[in-house]
């Protein structure tokens, strides 16, 4: 029986959440004091564990189910009372970023500490904190309705999230069955500096090379080499300038065909949000600077550009003498990062292919590409019943509307959720723009973890509403 | 009265050479254990006090020169016999390269070692196995001669040499009269690796650019930035594909057109040399790689091109983030090291001009150009009679014919000596293939002291047949 959501059950969710908060920030306290940094490959069983424990206290079965080449995935399930309920699937992560530089943090990284209503430590918010804030939700959803989930439990926390979750693919791909669901909760969500909630609909997709090439057996001097042995900077450089041209148009053929330009409600949706125009402006831009597109980029059409246009940066570039003063050096290897961010519906191994079959028609068949990740760009309908209705519980739980965000700039592996699966997916959470995730000083706000978490419980009370069984 | 330079005078100079190289050596030694690296502008002085107490010794006036912004100069003067006798000048450096990196040095690299007939340490060769063969050779001269010089002797030793002589051009436009002469003995010169001695007569010129560019206040994320922030790294890539293409020639407007093509005796010159297309090929070239120009340059377009074209090399790239794995950043700076060599009769002080306007044309405004240094190309001509007589003595001295060499692939500051004294240069000397010039290890043979040295004080003994007072 789906749970009633009216006001005596909000309100025992909201006495429920606040009667176990400091325990839950106790788990919190926990998890973060383990640093599983999937970076560096440590920690991440012991975490694993951890979450898989504290999932069972709240009546999942949880087990940590191998990766190939990877940390493993801890995977709970719970069935709800009734077998016709809707299946809600969770998706977070347990590793964290490193924390260096050491030096910049005030307090110890992996000691949660409680500062000016704030708690500080390496995965504070991301992504521990969204896990425990999942958990507790769900014990609160499961008290309210008696001791029993109003809906399937099934929740999915992998370990390697912050290194571009290479296995999650392959993972979701041989597990396909395990993961069916109705509906996503992802890992990440929460507030715009005005307080007002925002959910997002889509994220870009990415695929990130490095381009390297060798040209000689070793460095030779400028003046014996210049005319006579091949420099692998100016290969690189040629190279690289044949990739994108100085309007920002990436070049390689077809490399535009699939772009799915945004809907008209797409556009409306974005002419809503505030934006971060102002925020870049003053961030980033120096005295007499502009925005690319020849400073004419305001308003909406910065708001689309910055979200639904391809891009390709380059990241790094690397070759030869970069110390101090003058070496006369004629480099025989240099190295170049990129990352394309992808808009649907691009593919990311198909710019992978294309990329190649470019750079060897361009001459450049010695320039070498190590394929160092992709994700796909995921989309979720702005007016599906899921966004609708946690828009409507975001309002009740923040007293403030909530900004629908079609599509961020950033990238994850939203696809296999939304596309392989075909699950819509929301995004209710704890963060706030002052958040320094990745950063020295990650933190997160007690009041936002309490107004997140309600939000989710409040979404999960009324879920039945929105999304059915297949 | 000039030397007779018959059997009996070079045997009498044979006779003091070797009586007096060991001592000799023993000098070089002394000036070896002064570390005196101009690029971290260590050890100078007293080394320059050291070259010029050895000068004093042979009987010229020496003093130190103070120079504007760097180390001073040693000068040293000795007046000839007779006053209507020619001027020699010499023209040498007493700072030497770091010895860096220090471990993969057999010896420690500022104790001049003996080993295998060879001597150890930085600055054996270069230069101050040079300034004690000059010394060596005059004291012979002078004895030879009775105790009195047959040519009056002009003797610079400066400080900065290897760090691009970025004051001797001022110097020497300032003691422009203190330095005039009828003949310079330049700092360097030897033998091939066949044992015949060669001769150049001409330098490429050099200017040598840092380009770097801020486009940001700081490092963004590139799925935020991507559309909307400029890249650093992108802007420079631009802008260093503007400047040369893919053929290998320089943009830069009216680059090439002061070339002097190489004369019909300077090509039946390069024709004669054995060049060093075999052993570029053997050090540098991959497996299935070639030179530049397609793979068609061989034989004497292989060393017209290696030597009598302009060229612009990128020395280094530095942008973003260069570590291992992937890092979506959006690089505020970036920069390049590039040096263009030069040919006559270009201009690096034209070159610079031509660089920043060339990059502002193109809209590259924004990338900021730091000049490091400059050097004008040289020439001598390969029929004075300097050089004529350098070709005569050096196969007396060697036994085997010289190679007279019209230009080679490195720059120096000749063209102050060629050019603005307007004096003719040769170059005798005590290098060889080995000499490990710059690198650790380096050393010189103790017979290429000899022979360079005898070489020298033949040359020195018939100068007044070459050269006439103006």
């Amino acid at each position: 029986m789906p749970l009633t959501a009216n006001k005596e059950t909000l309100q025992q969710i909201d006495s429920l959440l606040e009667a176990r908060r400091e325990s839950a920030l106790e788990e919190l306290a926990q998890m973060c004091a383990i640093p599983s940094v999937a970076a560096k490959g440590e920690g991440l069983e012991p975490c694993a564990e951890l979450v898989a424990e504290r999932m069972r206290a709240r009546g999942l079965e949880a087990r940590l189910l191998p990766v190939e080449g990877g940390p493993p995935v801890v995977f709970g399930e719970a069935a709800a009372e009734r077998s016709d309920a809707p299946t809600i699937l969770f998706y977070n992560h347990y590793d964290v970023q490193p924390a260096e530089p050491l030096e910049l943090w005030d307090t110890p990284p992996f000691t949660l500490t409680r500062r000016d209503g704030k708690l500080f430590a390496r995965g504070a918010d991301d992504d521990k904190g969204h896990v425990v804030s999942r958990l507790l939700a769900l014990e609160a959803i499961q008290e309210a309705n008696g001791g029993k989930y109003p809906f399937h439990v099934k929740f999915l926390v992998e370990g390697e999230e912050e290194v571009g979750s290479p296995h999650l693919g392959p993972f979701v791909e041989k597990h396909r069955d395990l993961l069916s669901a109705d509906a996503c909760i992802w890992e990440t969500g929460g507030q715009d500096e005005h307080g007002a909630p925002w959910l997002f609909c889509g994220m870009r997709g990415i695929a990130y090379f490095e381009l390297s090439v060798k040209t000689i057996a070793y460095d030779a001097h400028s003046g014996v080499g210049g005319s006579i042995l091949p420099n692998a900077a100016w290969r690189l450089v040629w190279a690289l300038a044949s990739l994108k041209d100085r309007n920002e148009r990436v070049l390689l053929p077809g490399h535009y065909d699939k772009v799915r330009e945004p809907s008209t409600r797409d556009l409306e949706l974005l002419d809503k949000l505030p934006g971060d125009e102002d925020y870049l402006r003053k961030e980033f831009l120096l005295p007499g600077g502009q925005f690319l597109g020849g400073g004419q980029t305001t308003g909406l059409e910065f708001k689309r550009r910055a979200l639904f246009e391809p891009t390709l940066t380059i990241c790094g570039l690397d070759s030869g003498w970069q110390g101090k003063g003058a070496k006369t050096v004629l480099p025989s290897e240099a190295k170049a990062k990129m990352d394309f961010r992808l808009v649907p519906d691009q593919d990311p191994d198909e710019v992978h292919r294309a990329l190649r079959s470019y750079l060897d028609a361009q001459g450049f068949t010695d320039i070498e590409i190590n394929y160092l990740g992709g994700q796909r760009p995921a989309r979720v309908d702005t007016e599906h019943p899921l966004v609708r209705l946690a828009a409507e519980t975001a309002e009740q739980a923040y007293g403030k509307p909530a900004a629908i965000i079609p599509m961020v700039g950033g990238s994850g592996p939203m696809w296999w959720f939304t596309g392989f699966l075909g699950i819509p997916v929301t995004s209710p959470g704890i963060s706030y723009p002052g958040v320094r995730v990745h950063a020295p000083n990650e933190n997160i706000r007690i009041n936002d973890f309490a107004q997140g978490t309600r939000h989710l419980a409040y979404l999960l009370a009324r879920i039945h509403e929105a999304v059915h069984p297949a």
